[in-house]
């Protein structure tokens, strides 16, 4: 539409190349300012592209910020799988306390908002559940068991939940030191893991 | 800006009683459709009033679902707050789990969508985070407490994090009785509760 010409491109990428560099700009960007404001203008500046470029990739903002969201998933879910299987249960599980809350510190905004406005749209909300399903299968093979019982998938899930309002609670208020955060969480898990899991086939020891 | 003349109005109201009508009708279409799709003419149409005398009480769409957002959220704290105070506390927790799962049962999409989308709107946020404080409160109360540590508080708001998670994850999925997911989540509330309240008066006993 506009008469302007193309930012100069810094150099010949292949699709799928471009593809992840301009995800790549929008993920640096979300971490200081919130995933639902991100707009293919911020990207294209960021990238040093055209704006045109931007939309043929992502042809929609929301397209543009789902593909972001799905990328902030990933990295969160490699902080998780890449724990030390041979820790102990709650060694384990505080290691990835800690990935999961030093990534949110990084980007608390983005973090936020999405959390609490992937609702009200489906591609971030899918995103969204997906990840939490993907993070309660990480938990469920990190204690043993390959297909969690609908009990144990709903109370993981209320873990989950229950970790991510407490860290963004945190965040504002910093009511404790972190460290202790992680205890009060690890120990909530191993309190509610047994009330849901009769399947869970020897009991946590160690680290907590 | 329509040249339709307006809709008859059914009766003359004082200002506060036909803010509470458009309230009551605003809420009676949310339990069957998403809050924030909620419009000022689908509520001129469910009161059988004018758009304009809509939009004259609730001069954005935002306004008029902020509205009805803490219409709703009243509603919710009311569930709690009737609880009979004699009950052991294991059994007004249970009862207040009731009153909530029923309640959020009877409006599950508009439930959903607040809890998910209130972030992207400073209106919503401040409903939603006032709700969740109050009902901290209660609970705190409940179990004797007048002003709950910031440790305590953290839990709470945890708990009723992971409270509104499963129910909403049960909703879709119902993978267990309803009793069942209340006698969890009671579970899950006296197994937290003394990780973070050191300062819980007397142990919980009864109805558990």
């Amino acid at each position: 539409m506009t008469s302007r010409a193309e930012a100069p491109t810094r150099r010949r990428l292949g699709p799928s190349e471009r593809h992840a560099e301009l995800v790549a700009a929008g993920l640096a960007l979300v971490k200081e300012a919130s995933l639902d404001r991100l707009t293919a203008p911020d990207v294209a500046r960021a990238a040093g592209v055209s704006k045109a470029l931007v939309f043929h990739y992502f042809p929609t903002q929301r397209d543009l910020q789902a593909a972001v969201a799905r990328a902030g998933a990933e990295e969160l879910v490699a902080e998780f799988a890449r724990l030390d299987p041979a820790l102990a249960y709650g060694d384990r599980l505080a290691a990835g306390l800690l990935g999961f809350i030093t990534y949110i510190e990084q980007q608390p905004t983005s973090y936020a908002a999405l959390s609490r406005t992937s609702g009200s749209d489906p591609q971030l909300r899918a995103i969204f559940e997906e990840t939490r399903e993907r993070v309660v299968q990480i938990i469920a093979d990190a204690v043993g068991i390959d297909e969690p019982s609908p009990r144990l998938r709903l109370m993981l899930r209320g873990w989950i939940a229950m970790v991510e309002e407490t860290t963004l609670h945190w965040l504002d208020e910093r009511p404790m030191a972190r460290d202790e955060l992680i205890d009060l969480l690890t120990r909530a898990a191993f309190g509610l893991l047994p009330l849901a899991a009769a399947e869970l086939p020897i009991p946590p020891s160690g680290g907590v």
